[in-house]
């Protein structure tokens, strides 16, 4: 099969706003060969990714994503690496790429797995997908009170995990972050897990972020996520070390192999968060769970858009049974709904399954798309460079 | 003063080719504030970076650079690194931002400059601006007897410092490379400072990239740059610790001071080189320049475009009399000469001095803009977010 087409669809929200929500707006791709049609999605600024694919070259090494992707054969796993690997060249210099990339890559394994009847998952070398423990993720409460009602309220719908994360945490005292933490365990009752996300608000202020720590021990929170900015890594060190009992959790920011396996390796985090739609796609991804499993690390999923995202997301760590929580966005926006015909929901169990099905297993619904999107027309020295295509 | 106006304009040759010359196109920058005019110019992908600018929100982490710009005053070097604060924040899943506020925050010191009658090194806090001996930066040839002709006209031609790179190099035998670096002193003479540059041919293979370590002593290379990829610290780490002569540089592709800081504290080089024109602008490359002289580092600048881009990569290290080596490109294209009316030019005695004038001290010709000016237009959702302004 060649890649005769990549066709690449700006969605959003009539109205966007400044809340800290990745899904009010998205960048799909579509790519054709060989008769199929595979799917993927870039977590990113869509216009920036689209001109990365478009660009006019500026020098070897700075190629637009478009020059290393069309006419190229892809039959097998190896070919998408081979092609990663000549984007990693070719277009070193131009920093959007990876992120342009992720979603090309993303479609890339959704079409060969439609090609060989195969999900994802069993390309990746997986005999099973095992069920993951999805968290609902939430804002803290701009009061304990808050906090603790919306936890009790996920609780009550059915999930043993929440977030916490952003809102007022950090921005306070102390004390004010202490209450909160144990109004979320009280909301949460005994069993529940409890995750906190303090959304990078310390900096590089070591001791700021270690000061929570005793109460993170005493409300038994299984990650601190993001307490420093994200490649603090001396600092994430340096917190981690403070604690025997919480473990930090970090990475969703990686936009290559590298940075991950640095906020293992430097970083020294419990958990290590990867985004599909950031770095790089699927293969990186699983790299990055082996190299977690190597290290005694536990990999989790980051993803907040659609279902289309949630499924690559879930594909690296399908088969490590020892890697259960996983990222799952329950309050998106509808354009994040509305072109996935297929619809990723927690079983009787609270459970989240990854799709059984050829590729990524999520069907798209053109009509979804047509009614989000945006028009988009990129013009440069005269010639037209992109134009948005039709979704039909 | 308040910014009015950001006007970017991306100038290429009429003929982009495949060779690694980052001198084909540049992407301009014009800041207007308080009746002045200020420039900048961004080591990246044109059409991203303007996308990057211009993009429409995608979130509140998301933004486009523009919102964190315009409007904002600007009188000390503290209102820029309020700004850059303000993006680290509201960017930050914008991959492309550094290299798009690149551009914008040179252009800042240039204008806060003019307003204040004072050259940037010494509003970075320079008492004075020491002169640099500049490299000579070339390809290996693809004989040895090529690369000892090419040195010795670089010597011929008064330069002191030679820098070979990329071509042949780690792509034959290991004794190709040793004949290659022979060829390299020989042409040089005994007195010739040697710079070697592997352009991250060895990629994560540190025997491979430390094989050559014996010739790189035997030929007294001053540094070995870039032996692996640019962000393997890892391998950085390995290759320098086995060899007590030869030093490692590294660090170009930095777009934060977090990979500066981590090229110096994890890679262990002892050159590090920043280009002005991707960290995000002078004042984080002062950081950088500041923690390399806390640790025992070597600063060098990394810049291939024009004089204007030239001056800014000279500004954060101007006043460091110890780190005296300096890049300076020396077969730029047309492009990157015409729409500097000021030129930065070795000295008798072969030194280059960084401008003695208020900003970064090089002159705009707008007609050099002009002729190599490419017309862009950006429409999304049926508004026009971008057009190509005069540069009169």
């Amino acid at each position: 099969m060649r890649i005769e087409a990549v066709d690449l669809f700006y969605v959003a929200m009539p109205e966007v706003t400044d809340a800290g929500d990745g899904s009010q707006d998205a960048l799909l791709v579509r790519v054709a060969a060989g008769g199929l049609t595979g799917w993927g999605e870039c977590e990113a600024s869509p216009l920036p990714s689209i001109a990365a694919f478009v660009c006019p070259k500026s020098h070897g090494a700075c190629k637009p994503i478009a020059d290393s992707v069309l006419g190229q054969s892809v039959e097998t796993p190896a070919d998408i690496a081979r092609i990663a690997h000549t984007i990693a060249w070719d277009s070193m210099d131009l920093l959007q790429a990876p992120h342009t990339w992720s979603g090309i890559e993303m479609a890339l394994w959704d079409l060969i797995g439609k090609a060989r009847g195969e999900p994802v998952w069993r390309l990746l070398g997986y005999d099973r997908a095992h069920p993951k423990t999805p968290y609902a993720s939430q804002l803290w409460g701009d009061t304990p009170q808050e906090t603790r009602d919306a936890c009790q309220a996920q609780i009550a719908a059915g999930f043993r995990a929440v977030k916490c994360g952003w809102g007022p945490f950090g921005r306070g005292t102390l004390q004010d972050d202490v209450d909160q933490l144990h109004a979320a365990r009280e909301g949460l009752g005994p069993e529940g897990i409890l995750l906190v996300d303090a959304g990078a608000i310390f900096g590089e202020d070591i001791e700021a972020a270690a000061a929570r720590l005793p109460a993170l021990e005493a409300v038994n929170a299984t990650w601190y996520e993001e307490p420093v900015a994200g490649m603090a890594y001396e600092a994430y060190a340096a917190i981690g070390a403070r604690s025997s009992k919480v473990r930090l959790a970090g990475g969703e920011a990686a936009h290559n192999l590298f940075m991950a396996r640095h906020t293992i390796d430097y970083g020294k985090v419990g958990y290590v968060q990867i985004d599909c739609g950031r770095i790089g796609g699927i293969g990186p991804a699983k790299a990055v769970a082996e190299h977690a499993v190597a290290r005694g690390v536990t990999y989790v999923n980051h993803t907040f858009t659609s279902n289309l995202a949630l499924s690559a997301s879930l594909q690296p760590f399908a088969g490590l049974e020892d890697h259960r929580i996983c990222e799952f966005p329950v309050h998106t926006r509808p354009v994040a709904k509305a072109f996935c015909a297929t619809r990723i929901e927690p079983d009787a169990r609270g459970l989240i399954h990854v799709p059984d099905a050829p590729g990524l297993g999520v069907a798209i619904d053109p009509k979804g798309i047509r009614d989000y999107l945006l028009d988009v027309e990129i013009r440069v020295g005269g010639r037209t460079l992109y134009s948005t295509p039709s979704p039909d």
